[in-house]
């Protein structure tokens, strides 16, 4: 259970899409009570997909164990997937977390852990059938919530997601106090930030793209996942 | 005019909101034939306010004339307005950008920097009125645009106002592709997002703390630069 502090853990890797935990940190670091981490494998500057680095606040061994987990995704994310240091901290985290969580492909680091199979799970429009390779189930929503595992969409949805999250943990004044915060009243200027939304062909080729760059990595996570539990 | 390459200079320094920001980076990072600049004073990692640091990746001295330049907000923003060397920056700037911008009380230091009077203006709900006092005309929107001024509300605007500037910058298409890639479909659970929305008593305690810890800088920032036009 959630003690009188909450730690919270945002799992970092280089080529990570910014915004996947940028959107949820600025929510988090708004919950009373709550200590963040900021975990990589190393303590060096981490890249972002946005031209800026971002310096962790721990080494992944040095990390607390945490009441939420979180993975944001992006190329990073794939290449995480391969990366048995991430791996093994995803796991072994989660066992004892009350929440396990990602926004976009952070999904997939779930997955490649072995967390997802049987799961309902969310992550960026354009991957989001792949999760199938790891026999989860994937479900076309913003928020995703099954049991303790909490996944949200693209990139954006992160705010989504981590003010659906600041209810369960603290309430939904303190949820209602940090929306209004961060101005969080969204207008965006088109209609094109869905895939039920955007011109048709657009999401093809997302998708065509998302599947090409992406699938053997996703296959070979599998395969991998496969062996290690035999 | 705005070459055929973009250059974005986004201001950063300590305590900063980093959302105001991250989220607008997020836009500008997929905008075609675009080059990013994080200039802060030093080249020291900044903190924000989400107990993370940024790198920046390059001096105020060594970064690039902006075509469009960028002011985010937060404590930090507050704290620019007494630091010469960023308002002698921000003034230099914009002589030559095409577009000066910011988000949440970014708007502030455009002020301070002498830029906003007799112009429409926005910011974060709770400093808005506060523009006032460099003879600026507060709007209560999203997103503001007055000549070559866009200014965004609080924290989350940044998306907004970067969609709405990515559509200035390049057309709708290329905005619209970006705000699908960003899966950009906001869903927010509360409807707590606005000071429109909000209890009133949550929003009047807002402005009021606002003004008793903010008033007296911007009142020194109006003092100094009065003495600096004479």
């Amino acid at each position: 259970m959630i003690g009188s502090r909450i730690q919270v853990v945002v799992v970092l890797f280089d080529n990570v899409t910014q915004l996947d935990f940028t959107g949820p940190a600025q929510v988090f670091a708004r919950l009373p009570d709550t200590d963040l981490t900021y975990a990589a494998p190393t303590l060096d500057p981490v890249s972002t997909d946005s031209g800026f680095s971002v310096v962790p606040t721990a080494t992944l061994a040095a990390a607390p164990q945490a009441d939420v987990l979180f993975v944001p995704g992006g190329q990073g994310a794939m290449e995480s997937m391969a990366n048995p240091a991430i791996l093994d901290f995803v796991r072994r985290q989660a066992q004892q977390a009350t929440f396990v969580t990602s926004v976009c492909t952070g999904s997939f680091v779930l997955a490649a852990a072995g967390l997802l199979a049987g799961r309902r799970a969310t992550s960026h429009w354009a991957s989001l059938d792949m999760l199938t390779e790891f026999g989860a189930t994937p479900v076309s929503q913003r928020v995703v919530t099954d049991g303790n595992i909490i996944t949200g969409a693209g990139v954006s949805s992160g705010i989504d997601f981590a003010l659906v999250l600041a209810e369960r943990l603290r309430g939904r004044e303190v949820a209602e106090r940090i929306q209004l915060q961060i101005e969080y009243d969204p207008q965006p200027p088109f209609d094109a930030g869905s895939a039920m939304s955007a011109p048709r062909e657009w999401v093809d080729a997302g998708r065509a793209t998302a599947r090409d760059a992406r699938l053997p990595a996703v296959r070979e996570a599998v395969a991998r996942l496969a062996a290690s539990s035999r």
